[in-house]
């Protein structure tokens, strides 16, 4: 009951101005640094000029590996470790959303196996050693900034699969909220229905024994992601709101939330079929799909914790029965995500249809049950994407 | 505006039979163990057994500084920082509440310092380097566990100051809720007294923006701990109820709800001038101080906060004006502190009278004013001295 170890070692640069600091942080792992990013927003932005002017400044040899996708491929964190070998690369800096971090840190580690990357994600070799790696956050969603993890797509097996590892940890991150005045509001919703999800389905909605305190500030990471997703949409130059976006991303996913609860992600699962197929953005797939789920799953075991959700994340009425409560909420949640938001509602208008439905649930369950709030037979989670159309 | 930097590095072992992990943490940083204890409660309990073991297990050379007092003195740490000098010890393992913990950091730097350890404490001089700590918690108060701060008394001058650095701050600690079972009504307490101090003194109760997020957190833990103290007040073996209370502790005062704070802790400031006259226990004084200090402040730009406060964690009618409805939340902090915790009310009962208030009154201020939610001048501070009585 309760036990476990809690560690988390980045030294989090919150707010503007912070990027003073980047050059002293970095020395310390050596002088030859690898800058990764994405597709040149970080130009756009002027982002990229403001990087490069304190690594000049610190005396720093610069390397770049850009053009890093979102779903970021094992052909890509090849080609980065590949790089890093050949210039003798001390330390990574990753400026970008979660896809460019998560690539950084498998290609941290993947310098230091002689083989194809993937194999590092399918455990076929272990992690031994990582470069460091430092982050600029550019995107409020995956947490990637303060956690060991990353996910990796390969498009040959249409495989999505997360590694997490100790040496994945970012040793500094630097978050300035005004770094994501520019992500769309397209993104901005999407980013925020990761958080969410990160929350949920990962942590929150469980059967298991959770500590007091620990389910108390779920919810107020919720009520925080809720308040203010919408404000950023509508108003991307928000400071607060984009801040308050910034460090719930952060604290969603970066252990302490997890402390004393048994982690079981349906929703994740289902979703990295969906992209590993379809390429699409992690953040639409999980709020096309959450809803879903939870009407799937409803019964009477599972409706006193969304009714429970919904009464102090969405107001519904605690007068009402638990499965009253529970449709509710599920109506809020999804009012939220597609009216709110303005994300799309099915897999239909994203130009899914229904003809990997049976090898993907096949996948998502691991050849097996896919655990967690209810454990899902591949038929489920078949039904569930049907569900999505 | 919120602009921080956040880092936390302590590893934490969270829950029943988790000592198992001891010998390898400690082995990490040598062989040669200063074990530091205080007035003999961890043999009762039979931790001291237990901790033993597992060292004798891992082949560490085990030396021992016991007696430890409640308001450790800068006389003890000197004896500490002696022993390691002369033993060349690599580690040291508190096993006891705050004032081992804290104690036993500032051993950890004075080992380094020729000088008196005092002169660390008024910043004569630098810490420049420490010793690694762990710890083994058996109270649920101060922090100490997962901070950088340990705070000593001098019995000669009458002074009780902090000292902050992060070169204090622990490796490992083990949070085991069962090792808080003996813990006795009167600490439990004021253990709970001290953790709901530092969120509202320190944190919570400030003019100065913060970051929505993080006041909502705030809140959860102060409702964690009006929750859950009175439960272990009554039932002292209740897990559940030792568990919040040993996380909330660590998670109070860890930095985390420090994040895009301004921090400024008038009550911890005129308690410390309490127990360094009178070495009474730090929360007893902090609840006594608390609701006067609330009282003597209280005006209509304090009134909202005050109000807002007792709406969220005691269910004071929102529908009162901001005066009537901090009132009412001072009169439900009392009852809670006083009628529920069943703390002593009034220094009186605890034999302290007006003797030394000019001079404890100056002493809090630093010769000047004291910052806070309201600065307080020397006679503000006798003021509320005198409400105490």
């Amino acid at each position: 009951m309760y036990n476990f170890i809690f560690q988390n070692t980045t030294r989090i640069y919150f707010g503007e101005n912070q990027l003073g600091h980047l050059g002293e942080e970095l020395k310390q792992y050596g002088t030859r640094v690898l800058l990764t990013y994405g597709g040149g927003s970080i130009k756009r932005i002027s982002l990229y000029d403001k990087v490069m002017e304190e690594l000049k400044k610190a005396g720093l040899s610069v390397f770049e590996l850009s053009g890093i996708e979102p779903n970021p491929r094992h052909t890509t964190v090849n080609k980065g470790a590949e790089l890093c070998k050949k210039e003798n690369i001390d330390v990574l800096l990753a400026v970008g959303g979660g896809s460019t971090i998560d690539c950084t840190k498998v290609i941290a580690a993947a310098t230091f196996y002689e083989g194809d990357s993937w194999d590092l994600m399918t455990h076929k070799a272990p992690v031994t050693k990582a470069l460091p790696v430092l982050t600029v956050l550019t995107l409020s969603a995956t947490g990637s900034e303060m956690d060991s993890g990353g996910v990796i797509s390969n498009l040959d097996t249409n495989e999505k699969y997360g590694l997490l590892h100790p040496l994945l940890q970012p040793k500094v991150s630097f978050l300035d909220p005004a770094s994501t005045y520019s992500v769309s509001a397209f993104q901005t919703a999407c980013g925020s229905a990761d958080i969410l999800s990160h929350v949920f389905d990962v942590f929150y909605f469980t059967f298991a024994e959770k500590m007091d305190m620990i389910d108390r500030v779920m919810e107020e990471v919720i009520k925080t992601v809720v308040k203010y997703a919408p404000i950023a949409v509508k108003g991307p130059e928000n400071y607060e709101a984009r801040a308050n976006l910034m460090w719930a991303s952060s604290w969603a996913l970066n252990g302490f939330l997890q402390t004393g609860v048994i982690q079981a992600a349906s929703c994740h699962a289902m979703e990295h079929e969906l992209s590993a197929f379809y390429d699409i953005t992690h953040g639409l797939g999980l709020a096309i799909l959450t809803p879903r789920w939870m009407e799937y799953i409803l019964d009477e075991s599972t409706a006193p914790q969304f009714k429970k959700f919904g009464v102090h994340v969405f107001g519904v009425d605690a007068a009402l029965s638990d499965m009253e409560g529970a449709k509710r909420t599920i109506a809020c949640l999804s009012d939220f995500l597609f009216k709110e938001l303005g994300l799309q509602s099915t897999l239909t208008e994203i130009n899914i249809d229904d003809t990997n439905f049976k090898v993907m649930a096949k996948k998502a369950c691991g050849g097996d049950v896919l655990q967690g709030f209810k454990p899902l037979t591949p038929e489920d989670v078949e039904n569930i994407f049907r569900m999505c159309l």
